[in-house]
């Protein structure tokens, strides 16, 4: 049960409400965030929602039988559209690309990436530079001080940026050059991460764990909103299964459950999911006709001399000729 | 590698020819089907191909480094286009789609659906009459007396026939009244069936095994192929993952990539693939939009009263639509 | 529900047992089997079985909520015991170990293998003559004349047969050969070949599917049970993972599960199972340590010379070394 | 490759032999444990081993072709043990049973638990008191002070402690009261967590990520050695599949596996592994059947009362049970 709280309750109402829901048999959370006050109400007994309704100090109260429950779709019926600023609009009608290398590797690469993207009309710029590893001995990331120079870079251009954070300590210092803090997929169920992330203004992409389940994404997200930052994305990213053919399981299934579970705006990452050059165009057109509301994906000047995922990464020419496609399939599908 | 011969290959040649290989080090084995002859040779050793394409008898030769071969695109670059007939054709160009219930039931149904494939321009049309079950004590299907009624009336209608055949000796018998053999997943790899259907002059639509991997599903084709029937159709229909919100995870992926590796068409099957009602046009959307040359869809008068798989059965309204949906994103992907 | 009727029911009882049951709303099936008499009548009506248990004809009657029915434990207590003959007994108290190559090489190979098993006590012989193969250019077995050979040599020294029948033709010839039938993992849920088998009097053992549940396991194996044959020994031979370590993910937890809920005997497969000379041994124990009645093992005088599976395949040695310590575990946990 | 370093290098040594490494195209990290120094070189070139086992300050060369390095077996023949203090030891010869609820409880708990141990010979007792938990509104533990009394009262009777660690900020606070910290399958590629226990000098139990592969586990044990804690114990723990009869698929191959490619302890978590009580016995004899160093397992006095996981806990008659059969087990495969 989610009970949306007038924006002046003041401290006795909130109270006496507390109490009757404790009352109720059921444990409340208080959840503020940007946008609203909440109190998400957890129990299993049958009560009569129309006793809290009219209580002082909420607005409205919603039955919310998913295990989720402020991403649920259940109580929200609009779809949230996230605002990056310079009218750069995420979710509902509003469709984004992002493109980028997978490491950010220097100037002169930036450079040229924000040139083909605003050839092609690209406003997010994806580019990693902290990057979780397997082995300890691999390349982590060019860090802190490229993403001030791409940042500074970036914003004299209007490019929004996504990247990605790994730990709790990199928030503070990464907070004034991010557009969109993105948790990889190893860190989907990395709660303290996700509290953090929850307390600061600033959008999360959220990424599917590498076995994750539609539910589990579903409830990672319920930590970052439950902390107070309703600005979330949902991304698919493959999933591991038995087929060895490709890099992962681009599970399209998903995007098309997501959209209709959640008000939240979800993303494709195609370059990841099959992982394979020759196939990402299809996948990516895929996402969209299953309603994606956004693509992500690796593209390099030259993805045979990229630094990692140069297997999976387009060059300029078939970025272009797939953000030309993506459009006309959005088009069909909205 | 393989060895396309000569239509009018005389049988001293053969054998020259025959000895050759052997000779090399290599396997042949001998294929003969509706639309050629072909040796096909498996060895490891390195030679000299153009020694073998000088022989008499000898119109082209191919390496197929594939574990498969006569199904690869490594030697047939053109697409496999298989003609049903009355000018309905499947493969490259041409796109199809097939509808239907999952049970024929009876009369009044087979007619409500012709009728509403006519309304909608479809021209094959699904349905089983003999359908395989987990439990021996479940509704097994109405078997061939059910088939000859429905391949009368779709005669009449023009309207062509795809069911599923589940053991040799239904071959014969169901062979007048089918236009397509379909071979469901639990039979993927059953070689015996596969051999024998290899020897008919008969489309066979070949459904990827419920843990199928794609390289076994082009090699199951490959043992129709290889007795004699280049008439196959691929059919991806879901596998088996960890995920449990949807029947099975639809994997788009392997719809690109075999239409990349082979020259036969690819069929989607959404209805059992993500197996949701409310998502099944999703899902068939996206897989056009990857390449599919066709989709076969679970369609019912009255999901709620089909006598099988209702909870992922279109209605004739939600076919209408996602029909014409689907000619649209194939218009911008072939 | 199973009604377990008397041996002597007459015509009559039994028709009016039959519309008993139809009366109740529940769907009967007749079953004879080489050792009872049953009515497996399914529904969902609760109703009370006294009413039933008093009837002419009837002997005993049990409430079964599984799927499967005739293979649950939940009507039948005690193990179920196959015996071979001339002492060789599988289930229950009896454990038996089964070795010999994949496929049947030779006179010679067999005779080694026979010297190598009477030294160490080993009852049942297993090797292929008929073998599945994911591609059609590949070794099939050496066939019909090879098993003859085989069994003649067997017969003398006391040795029983396990081999495999792909298709509904083999079974008549190879009648009279073998003394367990095997119906391999791609069989699995080959319903036509499993409704065959369950018409003859022999043993039949029953391969999980490469990704078949445990729940399919034991609704195929009812399959060869309601059509008459009780003789059903059930296989766990490795499911499909995204593991890539080994070759397949022997499933130790569906030996414990298995031997719950059925009264069938448990054989495990580690060759198959973990796929890796060097770890079969570790796998054969877990195996009986969680409680299955027996092993089957690929054994070669020299692995590295076998015409297949040679690189799971155990030497002389290692077969003698671990058949002696199989035992011990046995004592423990029986 | 692996470069073991003399204990009294100096400086200069350190220098040039770094020097050395980098001119040969090697990428070297220097790791300094508690027990010794190493300089792991990357690269590929082929080159003489012995050009480097000559210089000086170099005590040993090892190379290693695994992915992961220092964890590796290529290097290290010996087992690693690992010493608790009070003769409590783990690895090599020495096995060790750790029991405990799921949830510390209260004093209560933790007292009766401790008798149950001490009637058993169990020395190691685990519990967490700080809990992952999928949504946000899930009991999260009783905290820090919980582990305080824990700490106190199993200190007072030799009893060492196991408890889960979530986050970097725990570390510390947690340091003096527990005897080995783990690490849970959602942080099993949390490579900053990782990171911070290698810089302690305190046992860590790494369990496997829930669809993590062998290697990625492996992986992950380097990060924690290559910081500087050789003092690693491996858990499998069940990885996810498609099969629903259990809770995970417990991968006994792993285990099997694992202590073949390492020289760390292997523990089994049978509890977590198939998850249901009833089996939980039978998943554990296998454990150690296949080469188990240690088995984990959940026991609380009333299951059906325990605050979490009451249906995969064991209670004290059948865990007294199972450890006298475990070390009958052990007996026979060590």
């Amino acid at each position: 049960m989610i009970i949306k709280l007038k924006q002046d309750i003041n401290a006795s109402q909130h109270q006496s409400l507390a109490s009757l829901i404790n009352n109720l048999g059921y444990k409340p959370t208080y959840v503020n965030t940007q946008f609203g006050k909440y109190l998400v109400s957890i129990g299993k007994k049958e009560i009569d929602l129309r006793k809290i309704g009219f209580e002082a100090g909420v607005e409205d109260i919603f039955r919310v039988d998913d295990a989720y429950k402020l991403v649920s779709s259940q109580w929200k019926i609009g779809k949230t559209v996230i605002d990056l600023g310079d009218d750069v609009k995420l979710g509902g009608n509003d469709f984004q690309i992002m493109v980028g290398p997978c490491s950010i590797e220097g100037e002169e690469q930036i450079a040229s990436t924000i040139a083909h993207m605003k050839l092609n009309g690209v406003k997010i710029m994806r580019g990693g530079v902290f990057k979780p590893r397997s082995s300890p001995y691999s390349f982590r990331g060019h860090g802190i001080d490229t993403l001030k120079i791409w940042s500074e870079m970036a914003k004299k251009e209007g490019i929004k940026i996504i990247t990605e954070v790994m730990q709790v300590s990199q928030i503070e210092e990464m907070m004034p050059y991010v557009d969109i803090f993105q948790v990889g997929a190893r860190n989907s169920q990395n709660f303290n991460l996700l509290d953090e992330l929850g307390k600061v203004d600033k959008p999360v992409m959220l990424k599917r764990g590498i076995s994750g389940t539609i539910e589990e994404l579903l409830q990672s997200a319920e930590y970052i909103f439950s902390n107070g930052n309703e600005k979330i994305l949902l991304c698919e990213r493959g999933i591991r299964s038995y087929e060895t053919a490709y890099r992962n399981t681009m599970d399209i299934n998903a995007i098309a459950i997501l959209k209709d579970k959640s008000h939240l705006p979800v993303i494709a990452d195609p370059s990841h999911g099959i992982g394979v050059r020759r196939y990402v165009d299809k996948i990516a057109l895929a996402s969209v006709a299953a309603g994606a509301d956004g693509v992500i994906m690796e593209v390099h000047e030259c993805p045979e001399k990229a630094v990692s995922d140069g297997q999976q990464t387009l060059d300029y020419g078939e970025s272009a000729k797939l953000i030309a496609q993506l459009s006309e399939i959005r088009k069909i599908v909205s």
